[in-house]
């Protein structure tokens, strides 16, 4: 008898006296096996100690039982919650989830290149970044179930925020506080620069002043790339003016910390100098007294991993699903105050 | 001809007229097949436009060419850069990622529970955190490589920081800031109450202090759970002494950041009236102007990926691998001033 992990299907098969496909789906439990043929092969397996291989009982059923996560920052926040969430629901229902973390343009190619010729999953989430449309044919090769965790995809189905409504919700509040002149601090994601991180976060601000019957000042809109330290020169940027806002919106937490950090070093006090409301609600945002828009991260993970199931059952499911998202005041935000009121702290 | 997604190796063999274990050596180009004969399997499974899956040629080979990450908190930081660094080494040596997110005790005995039963790894990773007696009890049934990364693991080789060095370097600077009351806020992971999270962190500061000929005073010590709501608590506790630190070591950087925020709220001001150093150098700290230790995140994750290809491959390497610390002064650390020099802002 060989050695334990050496043995194959085709040795307790031939043992069994069956074909490896019969003892392939009488050890996966698998229709088209009579009871006795079945109990003649446990026998056998049990007898040499094999250990059902999760790939042979697969390939068998034809399944196998595993979801990639296309992750383009595992080391963010944003990114890890809502694997967190989408791995919860995934292993409850006995799927293993592989990772693919795109960090970069050379990993992302790698991804798309070699996924299709592979078959390796049941299905593909793509975690929260735009899929090019050469990608997305790569995708559609492979013939697996594909939705988007975080983010919105006109060609999958999806489960994230309404970015406009959160926007809205954070540039409104600056409106109510009396705020007219409100910079933004945008976002892009530099591995995807010509790709508006959030066109949704962009237009509300628009939307919101226009509403508000406050011209737009090109000036006040300052675009960098995605983190803190792009935060910090985005507000750097608008203290430069020679009037600068008095409140700034920011398209997330990180950048809106970023931005903090500069107004600490220059002196400057928030609220009472600058209000500062952004979107996210980060697990550090309360610790720095930030104004936010909350979304609920590992939610939208779970979501879209119940979303995933049901169309992998075949069932009948809402296939763009938007969660709600609140204003959580903080102490970054405050009323403007008139110049009466000011007492020369202001700029 | 059934469609191309019902083709089973069994149905190339056949054709072929040879067994499957002959068909799926010849398709993943294995040792021990004439070239005839392989010529024959490749002719066929063209005609058929049967696609090798990686799991049967996998099977074949007797390597499965995967590695599980185990982890226990994938939204954290520390621990999504750990996997980004696993997972960059990892994809370019040609393997899969499987993340096993262990956050509960329930997701962590399902993990236990089932794994060995399943055989799907070459190796396994276990990411900074204890592992019991019993688990790697299980761990071995598998008969897989498992290396610890971030933490140290008597079991297991493992790369990770020296813990007590680390820890040394903030406490020894404290000290050479003429610090003598120094508080501690200590992190426990509530999954594991009763596992110390960094036994070095912890005996260092005694040392640290005896060295000094500073006698420790337990009021000094505070514990929590990890996270900066804990470390706010922490705080909290330190500030309602009677006589209060002048100085405090956190266990981590965000143990710190809810200890700032409770010094903020009370009006304290950092460094001034309290000195904080951490251990990490999270992304934001230098946003927050904390000094800390730094550890190199990332860098543990590719160096214990590497350690475990090393391992696999049968070669000699390092099994117990220390990466450097270093601190990184910044604003939230001040000389103490003497009682002549205090102008009454201090406590």
């Amino acid at each position: 008898m060989p050695p334990q992990d050496k043995l194959e299907l085709a040795d307790v098969a031939r043992l069994a006296g069956v074909s490896p496909a019969t003892a392939s789906r009488a050890l996966s439990n698998a229709y088209g096996v009579s009871p006795a043929t079945r109990a003649r092969v446990l026998e056998v397996a049990e007898r040499v100690n094999y250990v059902v291989s999760p790939e042979a009982s697969g390939l068998a059923r034809g399944t196998r039982q595993r979801v990639a996560l296309v992750v383009p920052h595992i080391e963010r926040w944003f990114f890890g919650a809502m694997v967190s969430g989408l791995g919860s629901v995934l292993r409850a229902a006995g799927f293993d989830v592989l990772l693919y973390h795109v960090g970069d343009s050379e990993d992302r190619s790698r991804f798309f290149e070699q996924l299709p010729a592979r078959r390796k999953v049941d299905a593909v989430v793509v975690v929260a970044f735009p899929v090019a449309d050469e990608e997305r044919a790569r995708l559609e090769l492979m013939g697996v179930t594909v939705v988007a965790a975080g983010g919105q995809n006109a060609a999958y189905p999806f489960v994230c925020i309404d970015d406009h409504a959160a926007a809205r919700q954070a540039v409104d509040h600056l409106l109510q506080l009396r705020h007219t002149r409100i910079g933004m601090i945008g976002a892009r994601d530099p591995a995807w620069p010509n790709w508006p991180v959030r066109p949704g976060r962009i237009q509300a601000y628009y939307d919101c002043l226009e509403a508000a019957g406050i011209e737009v000042d090109p000036a006040l809109i300052s675009t960098v790339d995605w983190g803190p330290e792009h935060g910090a020169e985005g507000m750097a940027r608008l203290l430069s003016l020679r009037e600068p806002p008095t409140a700034v919106y920011a398209h997330s937490d990180e950048i809106a910390f970023g931005a903090m950090s500069v107004l600490r070093r220059a002196g400057l006090r928030v609220p009472q100098d600058m209000s500062i409301v952004a979107i996210d609600d980060h697990p550090l945002s309360a610790f720095l007294d930030l104004t936010t828009v909350a979304q609920p991260v590992p939610e939208q993970g779970k979501l879209t991993a119940q979303m995933l199931l049901a169309l992998l059952r075949g069932e009948e499911t809402d296939q763009a699903m938007h969660v709600p998202t609140k204003l959580v005041v903080r102490g970054s935000t405050t009323r403007l105050r008139s110049a009466e009121e000011n007492t020369g702290a202001n700029m």
